[in-house]
C-alpha cells in the first residue's frame, strides 16, 4: 500500500449539513455503506451479506495463503502468525450482535457530516475464531505495557490525516471483554468487505473496535495515539470538549416494520385486526435487556421478551397490536440491566455518535 | 401475505427533490438498498453479498423444503416444481453482469424521487441453475399465448398500488435471451435478499427482469399488465410520453478509483508517478465491448481491454497513467459492439433511467 505523507491539499473542505436534506458525499457515503434489511430482524441472525457495513476506506483485497499477522512491539516473545497458525489454535464461535457507534446520526442536529445511518447499522452474525487473549499473554508483553493496538490493511485520509485504520484496548480491557480473532462469519471464511482473512471482534463495544484485515497486533509502552482511537469515536458536546471515548453499545432495540411497505416512503401499510409486533433489543457490555415497551395510540406497553442465550447477542421481543384503522405512529424502547431505557429524543453529540433515541414506525391501518 | 386491496391513503403524496441536496426518503431507500464496493471491480466476481442490491418491498422469509413454483395458466401441461424437482434438471453457470435500471439516477436533473444511486449498482456473480426455456416447453404453453409472466413473494404498494412484484417476458423474448432459473449465486444457495430459494436471470436485461422470490409462472393469451412492467420501468421522456420499456443494459463501464481515498468525500489521493487505472465495461443484450477510453487531462486515451471470456459478463479493460501532481478528474467511457458509446452528459428520461454517461473520479495527485 502507498503511503502518501503530505496530501496534496490539507483537509480543509468544511463539509455544511443542512437539517432534513443530505448532500451529495452523504448520499455516497449511504450508497456505498450497507445498512441492515430491517425485516431481517425476524431471524436470529442476520443473513450473509445482509449485515451493516461500514468501511472506512477501501475494501483490500489480500491473500489468506500468505497473510501474515504479526505481533510486535514490546512483546518478549513477537512472533508472526499465518492463518493456518491461527486456525489450528482452538476454536471457539459466538453470536454477536454489533452495532455502527454512528447509527442513528441522521436523526440527530445539528446533523455531522458523516454517513447518515438512520436505524440501519446492525446485525448479528455467528463470528468464529479462537479467544485473542492466549494469544498475546503467549507473545509475553513486557511488564511496562499499558496497551496493545490492532492495526488494518486498509488505508486512506479523515481530516487531512493519512493512516491504517488502527484501534487499542487496555490490557485491562483485554482482560475483561471476550475479544476474539476470527476468520470465519456464519460458517464461511469471512468475505472481503468483513474483514478477509482476518479481524478482531470485541463483543458488546461498537463496531470500530472490531478492526477488520488485521496485520498487525502491537504491544505499547504509552496509550495509542491512532486517528480512529483518538481522534474521532469521543463522545462530544461541543467542539472544546476534550471527550470520552466510545466504548459500550448503548441499550436499543429496533422493530421489524409491520404489515407491507410503499415503495418510495417506506411507510407500512396493515390490514385492520391482530397484528403481531416483532424485534429486538440489545445492550453493550454484556448487559442484559430488562424490558422493552412499545408505544401504540400514545401509550406504553410491555412487550414479551424472549431472554437471549448468548452473552452478546440480541434479544427476541413481541407484542401483540390490536391494529385499528387509522394513521399510527409505532415507537418501542429498550430497558437493560443497569437501568438505562433508551430516550425518545436523540442525546446530543456534535458528531452524532450513539443516538440510541426510540424508532418510529409510521403506519396505516385499514 | 396478507392482500390489501384498498390502502388507507391513496399514494398522494408528491415526493418532491431538490438539485444537489436529497431528502430523508431518499436516503432511507440508500441506506436500505446497497451499492457495489467500487475497488471490488477488480475482482472478475463480486463478491458474495457486495453485489449491488435493490428491493421494491420487503425481503420474504421463504422455506426451501415447501417451496413451490406454480406453472399456471394458458399451459396445457400446468404443474407445480419442488426445489428438488428443480435441483434435478440439468445445471448451468453463468457469470452475468446485472445492473440496476436506476443507476446514475442520482446525477440527472430534474431528479425523479426513487433510489438515488450514483455508480454503485452493478455487480457480477456466478449464478447457477437450470435454462427456462424448456420448462416453459414442457408446461405446453396454448397456440395463443403471447407472454410468460413471473410473479414474486413480494407484496408491497408503488403509486397507490399494491402488487405482488412481477415482470414478464414474451415468447420471442424468452427464446432469444438465454433466462435461467436460477437457486445459487457464487455457489452457495441464493441469500434471503437476492431471492431465496428461487429466481430468474434475465442476462444482458436491467436487473428489474431478473424477478427474484419467484413463485408463478403464468401463461397468458394477452399482454401482461403488471405495476413493474407497464406503470415503470418505461424510458420517458415527458409525463405524457406513452414509453417504451426498458430492456438491455445500456453500454457502461466504471473505473475502480485509484490511489486511496478521504473517508467522507470520497476524493482519492494518489502518489505522483506510474498508476495502473483498471475498470470494466459492458453492455446488454450479448452486446460485446469494442473499445475503452480514459480521459486525463483533458485529452481521451485508449485502454487495453481483455475481452470477456463470458457473453453476459463484462470486460476488463487498464490503462497507464503518468500521474503528475495536481489535481485531476479521471473520466471512462466505453464502445460497444454495436457501436453504442457512453455519453458525457446524463440522457435525460424523467424517471432517471438507464444513465450511463460517463463517470468522474476526483484525483489529488502529490
Amino acid at each position: 500500500m502507498t503511503v502518501i505523507k503530505n496530501p496534496f491539499r490539507p483537509y480543509d473542505e468544511k463539509q455544511e449539513t443542512q437539517d432534513g436534506v443530505y448532500s451529495q458525499s452523504e448520499l455516497g457515503l449511504a450508497n456505498r455503506n450497507n445498512g441492515i434489511l430491517l425485516e431481517t430482524l425476524k431471524l436470529d441472525i442476520t443473513p450473509t451479506g445482509a449485515h451493516y457495513l461500514l468501511n472506512h476506506f477501501d475494501v483490500p483485497i489480500l491473500d489468506a495463503d500468505s497473510h501474515l499477522l504479526q505481533l510486535t512491539g514490546a512483546f518478549d516473545a513477537p512472533r508472526g502468525l499465518t492463518m493456518r497458525d491461527i486456525r489450528e489454535l482452538p476454536t471457539k464461535t459466538m453470536p454477536v450482535t454489533m452495532e455502527c457507534a454512528g447509527n442513528g446520526r441522521a436523526g440527530v442536529s445539528p446533523r455531522s457530516h458523516s454517513m447518515p445511518w438512520m436505524y440501519e447499522a446492525v446485525g448479528t452474525s455467528n463470528w468464529t475464531g479462537t479467544e485473542l487473549a492466549p494469544i498475546i499473554a503467549a507473545a509475553k508483553p513486557h511488564n511496562n505495557v499499558v496497551e496493545i493496538s490492532f492495526t488494518g490493511a486498509d488505508y486512506g485520509f479523515d481530516m487531512g490525516e493519512g493512516h491504517y485504520f488502527g484501534r487499542s484496548l487496555t490490557l485491562e480491557q483485554l482482560a475483561e471483554l471476550d475479544v476474539m480473532l476470527v476468520y470465519e462469519m456464519n460458517g464461511e471464511p469471512l468475505l472481503p468487505q468483513h474483514g478477509a482473512p482476518l479481524r478482531i471482534i470485541v463483543p458488546g463495544w461498537y463496531g470500530m473496535a472490531s478492526v477488520k484485515w488485521l496485520t498487525t497486533i502491537e504491544a505499547l509502552t504509552k496509550p495509542y495515539n491512532g486517528f480512529q482511537q483518538v481522534r474521532t469515536y469521543q463522545f462530544r458536546e461541543t467542539a472544546e470538549d476534550p471527550g470520552r471515548p466510545i466504548q459500550k453499545i448503548r441499550v436499543k432495540s429496533l422493530m421489524v416494520p409491520p404489515g407491507v411497505p410503499d415503495w418510495s416512503s417506506r411507510k407500512r401499510y396493515v390490514q385492520a385486526g391482530t397484528v403481531e409486533l416483532v424485534g429486538r433489543a440489545w445492550s453493550g457490555g454484556g448487559r442484559s435487556i430488562e424490558k422493552v415497551e412499545v408505544k401504540i395510540g400514545g401509550e406504553w406497553y410491555p412487550a414479551e421478551i424472549k431472554p437471549s442465550q448468548d452473552r452478546y447477542a440480541w434479544t427476541k421481543w413481541k407484542r401483540s397490536w390490536n391494529a385499528e384503522p387509522g394513521e399510527h405512529v409505532l415507537r418501542c424502547r429498550a430497558t437493560d440491566s443497569e437501568g438505562n431505557t433508551q430516550p425518545l429524543d436523540p442525546p446530543w453529540d456534535i458528531a452524532g455518535f450513539a443516538n440510541n433515541s426510540a424508532q418510529k414506525v409510521h403506519v396505516f391501518v385499514e
